[in-house]
C-alpha cells in the first residue's frame, strides 16, 4: 500500500511532517509520500522522503507566468504528481495535457476524479494511477468502507475495463489504519489523506497509527 | 450519416439556415440539424429543423445565473446539444455532469475531444456519441481524410474499446460531400462543421453540396 | 427604483412571470424588467417586459461555440445584461469585454461585485450600473438594510469616487417592499432580487407586494 | 526604477540569473528582481537577490490542493507577487482575493491588466502597484514607446485617476536600456521583462545593458 499525505495549503510545517513520514517509512517499510506545496517542494524533498506535486500544469517550457511546470517541479525534487484533485479540477484536454507534462517530466501520475464513469475517463487517459473522491466524504471524517465502500469497488472495476494496468487509490474517508486497511481489502493499492495527518496535533503518531496494520 | 451544422457565433441568419437545412433534409432524406446560439434555439425550432444546443452546463434547477439549462435548451425546442466542443472546453467532471443534464432534459449528446486519448475518455462517461475535433484542422479548410486519416479510425477504434454503444462523429476538416464520404469510410456516423455552411454565400447550396453523395 | 427579477435556473415558467411584471409595470408606472435563461429570451420578450439576459460573453461575432453573443441577445429581445453576477464570475478582463461586447449591441449592462473595493474596479470598467452582492446575503432572507447597510452606502461612495456617472444597484438581501425601499434610501437605484419573485407561489403578488412602496 | 525579470516557464537556469541579477543590482544600485516558478522560490531567494512569486492564489490557510499560498510563496523567500498577469488572468474578485492573501503574508503586489480601463479598475482594488501589459506588444520585441506610447501614459493617468499612491509599471515592450528610459520618461516607476533576459545567450550582458542609463 501507498500511502500519500497531502498538506494542501495547511498551516502545518511541511518539513517536520516530511521528517516523520521518512522515520515511518523506513522503520516500517511502508511507502509513504509528502505532497506539499510547490514552492516547499525542495525543503521536503532535502529530508529524503519521497516527495510529489499537489498539481503540475499541462505546459511545456515557455510562456506560461503562474504555472507549475512539471520540470521545475521534478527539478525540486518531486518525483509524482496528483492531478485533478476535487480542490483543483481541470478540463478533460488539461488532464490529458497534465499527464502528458508529467511524463516528459519522469513524474508518476495519480488523477483523482469523483464516481466510477469519471474514473474510467481518467483511465483511459493512462496516467499511472488513479484515486476516487466521494465528494461526499472528503474532509468529513467518515471512513469510506462504512459510508460507500462501493464506490472503492465500483472504480476498481471502471478502472479495469479500460485499462488493467491502472492502479486505484481510495482517495477520501480515510482517517486510521483500519480504513486503510479496509481500502485495501476493497482493492485500493494506496490511499490519499491529508488533515488526519497535516492538522494532527502529533503527525509523526498519526502516521504510525495508519501504517501499523500494514507494517 | 448526421449532418450537424454548428452556427458557433457566426453574423448568419440562423431562421434562413435553417429553412434551407430543414428542406434539404426533406429533399433527401439525410438527417441534418443546426446548432444555434441559445437565444436563437426557440426561432430555429420553428422551422421544424432539428435542433441542437451547443452546449449546457453541468447544473441542475436553482441558482445559476447565466448558465445554459438543459431543461430551458429543450423547452426552447432542442433535442440534443454538443457538449466540451473545443471552443468551449469543460473540467472532466462538469463533462459528466453536462452528460447528466442533458440526459434529464433527454437531449441527445456529442461529446467533444481531441485525440483518441480523450475520446475514449470521453466514451467512458456514457454520452450517445462522441466527436474527435484535431485541433490542427478546426477552421483550416484541410480535409481530415487527407491530413490525417487514421485520427477518426483510431477515435473509432479508442471509443469502441471503452463502450461500443458509443458512435463517432468527425468534428473537423469536413467541407464537401467528399469529405463526407471520407468521413463515413473512416467509420464516423454523423459529421459536425460549420464555417462551410455558416459562412456560405448561399447556404443551400453549400448544404446540397455536402450531402449530395449520401442522398 | 428600477426592480429587475432574475430568474437564474429557477423551475418556474418564465412568461407568467414576465406578463405579471409586465402588468404590474404598466399598472404602477414603477420600472420592472425580467432576466430569464437566454433560451428563454424571445419567448420573455414577446410578453412585451423590459428583458435583460443573465450574461454576455467577452467575444465578437467569430468562433465561439457554446458562447452568449450579445448581439444574438440583443436580437431575441434584451436590452440590457447582467455582467460578473455572484453565481458566474469572470475575469478582470472579460468583464471588461462584456461591457464592449454588451455596448456594441446596445444592451444597458450592470455589473455585479462583491464588496466597495470591488465595485470600484466595475465601475473603473465604465458599466452603466454596478450591483452590489454581499456574498453572505445572497438567497438567505436576510434584509441587507438591516444586516450590513453600510456596504451599500460604501458600495455608493465606492463608484462615485471612480466614476459619478455609474448607478449603484443592491443587489441581494432584497424580499420586500420595505426593502426596496431602505434600498433607496441608502443610495441605490434600484435592486436585483430572484428567488423572492421566481419561487413565490403567486410570483405577480409578490411583485405588487414589492413595488407598492414606490408606485 | 525597479527592474523585475519573470522567468515565466522559460528552460533557463533560474540560479545562474538570479545570481546575475544580484551582482547587477548591487554594482549599480538598481533594483532588480527575480520572478521564477514557486518550486524554484527557496533556490532562487538563496542567492540573496530580490525575489517575486509569479502568481498567489486567492486562498487562505486551508484546503486548497493545488493552490499557490501566498504565506508559502513568502516562507521560500519571496517578497513580492505578480497577480493577474496576461498568462494567468483572474477573475475580478480573485485580484481582489489574491492581493488580500499577499497582503496577509506581507508580499509586495503588482497587479497586471491589459488596457487603461483595466488599469483603474486594479488600482481600485489597493495593490502596491498595476503594470499595464498592451497585449499586441507581449513576446514581440517591439519596444512600447514606438509602438504604443499613449497606453502608458493613460494607465499612468487611469490608475492616479483613482489612486495616487499606486505606481504604474510598464509591463511589454521592454528590450533594452534605451526602452527602460522611455518607459521612465512616460511615469512608469518600473519595468517588466522575460524573454530579453531568460532567454538571452548571456542574462548577465542583457541585464546590464538595460540597467546601464539607470546607473
Amino acid at each position: 500500500m501507498f500511502v500519500l499525505v497531502n498538506l494542501k495549503a495547511y498551516p502545518c510545517d511541511p518539513v517536520a511532517v516530511a521528517e516523520a513520514a521518512q522515520d515511518v517509512s523506513e522503520e516500517t517499510g511502508v511507502r509513504v509520500a509528502i505532497a506539499p506545496q510547490a514552492a516547499h517542494l525542495s525543503a521536503v524533498a532535502d529530508t529524503g522522503v519521497e516527495t510529489w506535486a499537489q498539481h503540475v500544469s499541462p505546459v511545456e517550457h515557455g510562456s506560461h507566468t503562474g504555472s507549475t511546470l512539471a520540470e521545475a517541479a521534478a527539478d525540486a525534487g518531486a518525483t509524482g504528481t496528483l492531478i485533478n484533485h476535487s480542490e483543483n479540477r481541470l478540463k478533460l484536454a488539461d488532464v490529458d495535457g497534465s499527464i502528458d507534462a508529467a511524463d516528459r517530466a519522469d513524474l508518476e501520475t495519480i488523477v483523482c476524479a469523483n464516481n466510477p464513469d469519471q474514473i474510467g475517463a481518467a483511465a483511459a487517459l493512462g496516467p499511472d494511477s488513479v484515486a476516487v473522491e466521494p465528494p461526499e466524504l472528503i474532509g468529513t471524517g467518515t471512513p469510506v468502507s462504512k459510508a460507500d465502500p462501493d464506490i472503492v469497488t465500483d472504480a476498481v472495476e471502471a478502472a479495469a475495463a479500460v485499462d488493467e494496468s491502472v492502479d486505484v487509490l481510495c482517495g477520501a474517508g480515510i482517517s486510521t489504519g483500519d480504513d486503510v486497511v479496509s481500502a485495501q481489502d476493497l482493492g485500493a493499492t494506496g490511499v490519499l489523506l491529508a488533515s488526519g495527518v497535516a492538522k494532527a496535533d502529533d503527525p509523526r503518531a498519526a502516521l504510525e497509527d495508519l501504517v501499523e496494520p500494514l507494517a
